[in-house]
């Protein structure tokens, strides 16, 4: 059993980037971005209407507040102001999620704030702080979605929330299991069968080759398919269909 | 009996505007800036823990997207955009007035947008619109605190909303009861001997001197003194006492 | 003879919107988006350096400080801040300009801006006063290109300043001369060949046809091809086909 | 002989943080803020306008894009958009002041930049490059104001650029003549007596206290006093007036 995540609706006013309709036919979690590296408020309404509508989960993609950067540049945050930032938008989503009759339930770091809180302890206890102080208008703290391994998950768990591991199908991993840094060339797999392939290794057998070759552990209760490629919402409907026939289950994490 | 509102929470990262502590510790009710043209999460933060602790209601003071101009520059916003970036402001305020043990409980249009949806139906549509959305996390729609006579309560009214009427001790009437515009001369009241007497005859007699110095009436619930400036809370201060002396009750509308 | 401008450079970050390298192949005058309503600071470095490679005149594309609504909910903005604000913008695309051997040769308005000019006198004149202020960084004030009748251009040429008149061969035109508002379903013209046929219409002859198809004058030095529809480069490049075999030659004011 | 500096400028639309007025009768040279921290169009205009009516020299104080954390938190920017955004202000700073009738004639990086780049040499390059970039609208490119021994110079006088050394009277140094980090308790000199001491004692003998009592060398061409805190004007008067009594000539650097 796997679940499915994207990142959705990170255009910002009369810029789009993800296919959000075609990517919520495919996904069962949708990663929605709350304002502060892309989604404003309209759009954040139009996806929460369409995933609620579609029993799609809804989660925040947090984010450093750099619009500019699409929140991919590592920023020094202050932990207090990071907690309160994080906490900011995910009220933000809430209100319309709640409106679409659904809720936000569970939080994902994007960017540079999800690179930063694998090894950062610090910033990562401003996330957890951040998902703590908004549990008032969640029905209790939410589970945060990450990386195995990471701070993240190691301090999410110290403090009694629920964690979600997540593998990536299109990223290369070293032996030790961490992704391949994107500077690198090899960092990306761009081959679809590839990618194919390597998801359901991960979902059927916990199992993906590392650079090299040799297989790997890698365990993983979602798996991110990315949306902002061309192509993007098709690789995820072929990622699902080889699922399918690997007799994989997919359905959102509880 | 009447409710003092006043605009808190006005600063924005290394900026500070309003003397909030001193502030929370006269009015009833405290109009918090949610970001939009004031208002960082920390202090949205630090304020609404504050008014919680001293019993000050909170309320959202949202506005058009206007860091720039501090919300003063009327825009032509689309509705439906409006309407989103309303309910956006109220869900990131209620996660701190959730956290702080209290609730997000009225909402209050800020500056430019204040002024628009006196006369402006769509715009006013529109805000009621956004109120309306937030509902799903608020314990139902808020009230609206607004100028008698306006477009946005006879539109809230009007879908069933309750709405709260306000005056102005500092601000000078027309015959007609309408606010002389700010860019008139006369527009503001600057001695603070008049500004008490003024809102002791607001509160108590529902009655103020226009321009010319014929008294007219006013009907308001809620009395709002201004934080912005120097000496704004000892002039608030002064202003709670003569209502004290003069018999009135200073409370929080309900 | 007749000069092609196009909107360039309207991305902002992760976003992208025009295929400025196809544009920069056909237009003969680039509006370049100064960072109010879009375009990046490496934007517009790339931006200048193509357009000064290829020999297309540099514009700045002026417009209000607003990234979420793209520059079009018109704004009121008090004209002495306005006319900063332009300044501000011209001067930061001057360095871009400068920087590849080229410079900003004049300045458009963007938006609901450039609509504001057209009738609000106050504004026009704030936007000819942040040009006069840039004067002193561009060799001399620039010319304002805009359109014929509007405010904009009278007030520019009341002070002195050189003027270019501009039409629009995708855009419905009332017996009057004016533009048919986009709320009109029929304000632009969707086929490609009527809008080439109206392309060479206003080039060749100053005329095209109004709504209800009785022929009209229209003065234009400029033709504006629109650069952020799907298709739009090369239906310029049609355009500009169509003008030449009229005999039409295509070529930057002066 | 020694320069006096203060940043300047630092408000932002309705606030405002440092007193231009005061602190311009004071200074030789003014770091005004470009936009990116702090400073708005007009604010840039009538802090350049007053420092050319008194003389005073204006430089372009350049800082990451970070308005809510007033450029005090650290970025990750890729080199390439960094060059960029510091070309960007400065062209945009150029156009008020080349209107006064002056011209920016240095550049001195703000907050977490201006730590960043005394030990990051990448940014060091980066910051080098936008000012290479912008020496088209400058009449060459500007020297840098900055630490002693830090990249930043050393990479400027790399390319040939000039540069100049600063030094602050109201920081602790280590023996090893770096500053002590804010974060120590002890890295703030807060007694006026002492601030205007240690001026003197930099300008006339090189030499300043560090931690612990020994002197040790402080090579500084210009002294950089604070402009943020109450009083601070007055501060920088008495630092002025003790310097001239002490023989030291205050003149701007060449």
């Amino acid at each position: 059993m796997i679940d499915l995540n994207a990142d959705l609706g990170e255009g910002f006013g009369r810029w789009s980037l993800t296919d959000d309709e075609a990517l919520l036919s495919v996904v069962t979690s949708a990663n929605v971005a709350c304002g502060f590296h892309a989604g404003d408020p309209s759009t954040m309404r139009r996806v929460c209407a369409l995933a609620a509508e579609r029993g799609v989960r809804i989660g925040a993609q947090v984010s450093y507040r750099d619009l500019a950067g699409f929140g991919r540049r590592a920023m020094d945050v202050p932990p207090e102001e990071l907690a309160d930032e994080i906490a900011y938008q995910i009220g933000a989503l809430q209100v319309f999620a709640r409106a679409a009759g659904s809720r936000v339930s569970y939080v994902k770091p994007h960017g540079a704030l999800y690179n930063r809180v694998v090894h950062d302890n610090e910033q990562a206890e401003a996330v957890v702080s951040g998902v703590l102080r908004s549990g008032a208008i969640c029905d209790g703290p939410l589970p945060l979605l990450g990386l195995p391994g990471s701070r993240l998950l190691a301090v999410a768990e110290g403090v009694g929330l629920p964690v979600v591991t997540e593998a990536f199908a299109d990223r290369a991993y070293t032996w030790a299991g961490t992704l391949v840094p994107r500077r690198d060339p090899e960092a990306v797999v761009h081959d679809p069968e590839a990618v194919i392939a390597r998801a359901v290794g991960i979902a059927r057998d916990g199992t993906v080759a590392a650079l090299g070759g040799e297989p790997i552990a890698v365990r993983a209760r979602s798996l991110c398919v990315h949306g902002d490629t061309p192509g993007a919402a098709q690789l995820a409907w072929r990622v699902r269909g080889a699922l399918a026939s690997a007799g994989v289950r997919v359905e959102a994490f509880t």
